[in-house]
């Protein structure tokens, strides 16, 4: 018993370095102004979640070039605070219901990126009309329900919109994108690349038709990038 | 009377370090170019205006690289110079208005950011069409009248605007956008926050229409950001 | 025999760095985000390929940051893998295809950067409104087939596209654009400026009409450029 | 003669100084890519032209990381070579014609900042909607006719349209801005201004009709700023 509190220990605490580094790509890829945007991790042992099930987020309010391993905050499944100084990110609940509801997800990223959230604002999916977009997120990326936080209403609709899609991105109507992946690497990386496709598909419907791809090929590109593209 | 003083001269100091320090936020987040933005702070002693009731605010065309706490410009609340060797800036005209009629306020910014600048160029109000713009704003961000330097027109066009708002921030018509706050650094974040929301909101109708929120949901979350949110 | 492959190893060696060098050019200009963009350039030998006639290309999925002229990778023109650890880029086919048909070209570089995408997500060519694309392109930038990755249908349709026209940069269909030059650094300027004159042209076209440039003009504009500009 | 000759040779090492620092402003403030922008000044001996009459401007095709004091080149007013060890900018004779036409010029700026362009490619004069247009060009600014590079028409354009103008800058149809001012700095902040203007009034009118500002209110604004700000 001791030895494997000792084992979440060391796992805990170098998820907290890995999400507290991965919150400087927030601010580098220009998706958050001030404190608005949070990554969280599953912590894992062993490649699974251990029993107390726990992941690690942002503090609340704290800004980007504040944060380091020492100020995350460490919350179970429920989004109580298990660990921390700082309270937890306001978008906890969230971040907890996906984890508790989609097992196979390690790692979750919220964001205001501009882009995103102009799609947001009008309830627009983000149509797939790059093959990056095809190669990415297989398809059109997905439209959430409005939500207000304060109960799980945010979580269920990130839930319901992507657990059967093949998008690690929904953009909650309204509010802005959330994205999933099996670590919080992907995560962020779906992050950065949602709002360069919200952008290049913004400039392309300004001046006319998106000219679209075939849903074979959108199906072809999505096959090969999960399974070929890189080392 | 020399210790009162003695505590009044410290306070100045901090006051004009703090002030300084803060202009770097504003190239920071792409608000300004060349000269063109200033921020100002009440001078505090024990949390109220001292009986002098000063202000420390930008010297005049000094470019932001060049800026330090020596080089900060300390005035009363008609806009007169009272210690600096430099003029002050050319708006604090507006800032000494806002002080001087609204007690609660203690920090003013003011740029010429640019997505903030062409809603205020159609004098056409933000509208509040993001969650975020709820939480930090509570409600669409008004256009004040159109009123030129050298007399209180735009003192006085912004704190008629803003004393029956929710609002920290206004977008004086074909002007800019003017921000405030209990202190200074509250003033900076209204000012960054309005650029980005400015952005968001022209992109989201560039393209169609934005979906609006509930007035009682933008109510829920202007309530929980001010009273919630942050440790 | 031996001393002609010491040759060869010198510029593959030679090459790997500049083309790892030039990767830092693609995220300076913002032309990529994460992994998406690679540059290669053709091994010459006294200014021919060599009997091998090999290229050097980015590794598959490797992040700029983390390249360096040892991660690099030589192929041959079908492609295979000649030297190096990792796995090639995936546009690696297109690339080959490029050097094995267009024998005066020495650089090939590909991007999804954002303006030059919304162009290509509309099948659209961007017009030449400016004198610096007559210099550049001597005309305007035109638009390949959409080919999907997996054969030679990528390298086909640019091969196709550019062979007949004096623009150095071609819009792929719903994917984005591929530059060449005669060497990887003319590729390289020809990418960052098919970006810059892909967000001119839009902008320009999103509030009215182009006015067009007589094509005696261009036709002295691009002269001119080839032959007498620079040192 | 000795004397005076040397008198002119420190100011002509002061000069390519000043010139060369200038032009990390370029990239700095975004608008320039590659080497597609210069900067020149006037040589003056005690705040006056010498007999001499001589301008330093930046080398051609050289990029601005490489810029230092020696690369500078020195002309004389037909834009000849007097000094220097590289090819002069291929703009030289717009900005020789410039100082030959307005002996009271000082410096004289060119770039194809993005913004200004698509107002260029259009045709189209940026409307004077914000103070800070009037504040600094004291109206519009005005488009010059289309003209290639080859003889004085580029540089007779400029002259033609700011001799009878407020504005210290003009777009060249088709081609992008040039700017002047009585010093190369003040040149320089004028191309600043052109690029941040030009976005906002880009943006204003995307989303619908600038709200015009009164003549009577921008003769203020110009006179005010001219004349009052600064140190």
């Amino acid at each position: 018993m001791n030895s494997l509190n000792g084992d979440i220990q060391k796992r805990i605490e170098e998820t907290k370095k890995r999400v507290s580094d991965l919150h400087a790509e927030l601010p580098r890829w220009g998706l958050v102004v001030w404190t608005a945007g949070n990554i969280s991790e599953r912590v894992l042992v062993s490649g699974a979640p251990s029993e107390e099930d726990l992941f690690v987020i942002k503090p609340s309010g704290v800004r980007y070039e504040e944060l380091s391993p020492e100020k995350m905050v460490v919350c179970n499944l429920d989004g109580d605070l298990v660990e921390g100084e700082y309270k937890p990110s306001s978008d906890t609940a969230a971040h907890a219901y996906v984890y508790r509801h989609m097992p196979e997800i390690g790692g979750v990223v919220h964001t205001h990126s501009t882009y995103a959230c102009a799609w947001a604002a009008r309830g627009e999916e983000i149509p797939c009309g790059l093959t990056m977009i095809g190669d990415e997120y297989g398809g059109p990326i997905p439209v959430g329900p409005f939500a207000i936080i304060g109960d799980d209403s945010i979580g269920k609709g990130i839930v319901e919109t992507l657990r059967n899609s093949r998008s690690t991105a929904v953009l909650m109507k309204n509010h802005g994108p959330f994205t999933i992946g099996t670590n919080a690497t992907k995560a962020v990386k779906s992050a950065v690349m949602v709002e360069e496709v919200a952008k290049a598909m913004h400039l392309a419907k300004e001046l006319g038709q998106i000219s679209p791809i075939p849903q074979e090929a959108i199906d072809q590109l999505y096959d090969r990038y999960q399974n070929v593209y890189g080392q």
